[in-house]
């Protein structure tokens, strides 16, 4: 979709760091969780509304994130939401959550007041595990 | 799975109304938005640890049931998540939200402060509609 674009309010609050086959991957700014955004190339708004192929192939690559996220940084939870009530372009939370993190056990959003930022190091070190493991397609950053 | 069981905690929150092929649907007990709880009949505990075939056809399961809140119960928004912190057994939000309604923009979790309960009538006749609409088994209330 050549003239996709996202949302300037998500690429203020994460990372981009590259794409699957589908989704545009962003990591929140917030380094306290792992907290990846996925943001299928499409313009429907909602999740549940998108086509069978492409809701499975959403959700199915969120799995992939959700399993990098369980395997690789050690987290037992994952916490999968598609909202969207504030910024209308549909994405797709996938957040690591374990038993005692900053806000636990309630949800992130509105409840995570714990804030730290992630060093350029962290970040190019966890895209490269996303290129290996996850078969992700680091683009230039937006 | 015959020995397959709702945890309480979710049958205390929400009114049983009968099963799809594969997820028990509950409606949260407030009626002050159309929240649907499902429960797929596993012992998986985070959505995206599923196997891929289960996983689709949970996720087909809550976009029927999204479907429906959009089209004939008339909200313009769904709210998806599958969280899971405090009840562990898998289960999947599904709720309809609308511009204005009584917790928008924030998400439904810890927000939704106003309260009203259903008549039986009322649960009647959700549960027909979903009978009709979903292809639901309104089995035995739990």
């Amino acid at each position: 979709m050549a003239d996709f674009r996202i949302y300037p309010q998500l690429l203020a609050d994460g990372h981009y760091i590259g794409k699957l086959r589908l989704c545009h991957v962003l990591l929140h700014t917030n380094a306290v969780l792992p907290w990846f955004i996925l943001v299928p190339e499409t313009e429907v708004l909602d999740l549940l509304d998108l086509s069978d192929d492409l809701r499975r192939m959403a959700v199915d690559e969120a799995a992939v994130m959700a399993h990098f996220i369980k395997t690789t940084l050690g987290y037992h939870k994952i916490n999968f939401a598609s909202i969207g009530n504030v910024v209308p372009q549909l994405h797709l939370h996938v957040v690591g959550r374990s038993n005692g993190d900053p806000c636990w056990p309630a949800p992130v959003w509105g409840n995570l007041l714990a804030v730290r930022q992630y060093s350029s190091a962290e970040l190019d070190r966890l895209t490269e595990l996303l290129v290996r493991e996850c078969s992700l397609h680091a683009l230039e950053r937006r």
